[in-house]
């Protein structure tokens, strides 16, 4: 007997019809003989349509009367998911988080879990019930409802699974598992069937939206095995487990691109120490989260520094470092919208050397451009023009071998750097 | 200053302009230097699309599950009036039942309000603050969440107003406020200044819709004045106080008619000692409620049995009845469905002969057959063809000049009774 944490997302519970089918499924695995706890977002559209109402009464929603509003969603499906699994023949209870007691922090819309009781939850496990938990929400030490932000119902579930010392967390969605690279831009990208966190941490926050980036830190924090699966069939998905339970380290796990991305540079700035500082202590105070720096040397003594930012922040950053560079004297800030970054991630590059030359290559060869590069343990990233994303993820997906399914990377031959 | 409890119902709060006008109004209130608590219900339309979800999944719904579903409505109202209210640059804060400690039985759908803790309220009132609290919920000793039934936000806002002491509790809806009869029906309604509670509790149970009827008892119990007022205009609307309060009583209140009533009867009842209870305590263990009841007596040791049910549990008690009657040796059962309801109101009637003849002589006048009768201290009640039922009201109102506004009717010259 085991105990399973499942969590489905908002498109797998998008109806009654669908929330239905949920609780078919969730069932049958029940009367396998195991102990089930699921997750469930809000219906499909009910966050949206939440958020509206606000957006027709406050330009800038008040937090906590947000979280208030939003948590309204997932209880709607909890309730009939209870309902929906009781009229199949099982027993179902809902909780709400006040009553599981995931308790967060007081920070509203963005809430970050510090513990959970596993009591409540325990006894209906042992009474023979399947406990429906609303995912996406907590509650602070005020009693005040708290959400965790979007995504949030991943870290609800691995959460749960960390804290009931679950078997696995199976996080359901609409897609077969984690892919090689977008399927949408790459006929021959192929499913995944293991990958260790630190390769999903990369492919997470490289735009992979299939699992929430904080899941995946906490999952790995407490060694909780996630396995990402299709609510629309029964085949195997992806695991998402620690790197020692990996047989065979794939040298190139995925290629992923990111287009949320935009470019800013100040030419001429005054080389002092401290300047680095100046500059960006004031985004980060603003919430802009930069992500590539590289600071080239000019004759003399000033530098340009250059930079990326989501796309979406870009207009309030250029707004803001047009301020900075009158007060540093520098010459003048430039920027750029229509860039992308295109990753490989893979942590077979810790002990192999010559990926990124294989990636310049491959670029070269196809006349891509490469405007900034950055490096990590497993990862390669490259800032090219945004219309060149789809040809170079084929490009690196195919040199890479990615569409070659259970054939270790490490035995193929890479293209030869020049 | 006084402490106001309000309470806006759903087509009040049915989008997002009208909340703001309710926080508008709210605001004003409160700038006169009122400390303000608000009760709202769910956005019309809301409730009754949560029972249809709960439909599709569950024929008969868990009713624990039902309240954890059908109490996100006002949770929605709560949090949306509160960030209107700020928008509107006043200061709110929303609370649910949990979290103001309204503790109920765990009588899910239909649970009663067990005691209220008023400290959080009143911190947040000390520091200037609106308090809006979700109607229609409360929370069992469990921690589970349970709803107060429809109309329930009614009984929610004089309970607040009881555990606050409040100095009124003002019930705000579609009309000006109570009336002498129905002004669909008959055109020189007027709207009733002032009403007692035991009036009120008359008017409720035979159909004026605007006030809950628990809620009327509950402010009776704890003597709390409740003014039931228009949204959409600042007139006076009606009170409702205590006897006490009232300078002079009118000798008639007002006329109300139900056409939700159905009569049935048993024919040729051995007339036993108990048989009584064998027809009836089936019929109440269904849930049937039993209205008027009449016992004829005809020659022998036979006799009748004629009482009136909700017209929308006819079916359901002719079908239990006839099984009832073979088991008692009754001849038959026969039932009407096409029968109404007609009442008059007064606490007047207490210390004043006549009212009920000068009925039955008006209805005389007009040709109207009386089927029924059934008198309290404060109100007579009549059945008759459902054909009447307009005649008949408008017929009473004009013969007991309730068209002739704050003119106490112990002044008015009843009609002769021959």
């Amino acid at each position: 007997m085991a105990l399973i944490v499942q969590k489905f997302g908002g498109t797998s519970v998008g109806s009654t019809e669908k929330i239905k089918a949920v609780a078919e499924r969730v069932l049958a695995r029940q009367r396998q003989g195991h102990q089930m706890v699921v997750v469930l977002s809000a219906m499909s559209g009910e966050t949206n349509r939440l958020v509206a109402l606000a957006g027709d009464i406050q330009k800038i929603p008040s937090l906590r009367e947000m979280d208030m509003l939003l948590a309204t969603g997932e209880q709607v499906t909890i309730a009939l998911f209870a309902m929906a699994a009781k009229e199949a023949g099982g027993d179902a209870i809902s909780l709400l988080a006040d009553q599981v007691c995931i308790h967060t922090d007081a920070m509203h819309t963005k809430a970050r879990i510090e513990n959970i009781d596993t009591q409540l939850i325990r006894k209906h496990l042992a009474s023979g019930k399947i406990v429906a938990v609303a995912g996406f929400q907590g509650v602070d030490d005020d009693g005040d409802i708290t959400t965790l932000g979007r995504g949030g119902s991943d870290t609800t579930a691995v959460a749960l699974a960390a804290a009931l010392q679950a078997d696995v967390c199976e996080i359901f969605t609409d897609v077969e598992g984690i892919y090689t690279t977008d399927p949408g831009i790459c006929k021959n990208a192929t499913k995944i069937d293991r990958i260790s966190y630190d390769e999903m941490l990369e492919l997470a926050s490289l735009g992979a939206k299939v699992l929430d980036i904080r899941s995946v830190g906490l999952a790995k924090r407490y060694g909780v095995p996630v396995h990402v699966r299709s609510t629309f069939s029964e085949n195997e998905g992806t695991w998402v487990v620690g790197e020692e339970k990996i047989m065979e380290s794939m040298l190139v796990s995925g290629v992923t691109y990111s287009k949320n991305v935009a470019r800013i540079t100040i030419n001429k700035v005054p080389d002092n120490p401290g300047v680095a500082a100046k500059i960006f202590l004031p985004i980060s105070d603003a919430g802009i989260i930069v992500d590539m720096i590289i600071q080239n040397t000019r004759a003399g003594s000033l530098t340009d520094m250059t930079f990326t930012v989501m796309r979406t922040d870009y207009q309030r950053a250029m707004k803001l470092l047009r301020k900075i560079a009158k007060e540093i004297n520098a010459e003048s800030v430039t920027g750029a919208e229509d860039i992308a970054k295109i990753s490989v991630v893979g942590v077979g590059m810790r002990n192999h050397s010559g990926i990124a030359s294989t990636m310049f290559q491959i670029m070269a060869n196809e006349g891509i451009n490469i405007m900034m590069i950055s490096t990590s343990e497993i990862k390669v990233s490259c800032i090219i023009e945004e219309k060149y994303t789809e040809l170079t993820v084929r490009a690196l997906h195919d040199a890479f071998a990615l569409d070659k399914e259970n054939v270790p990377q490490e035995e193929q031959t890479p293209v030869p750097v020049s």
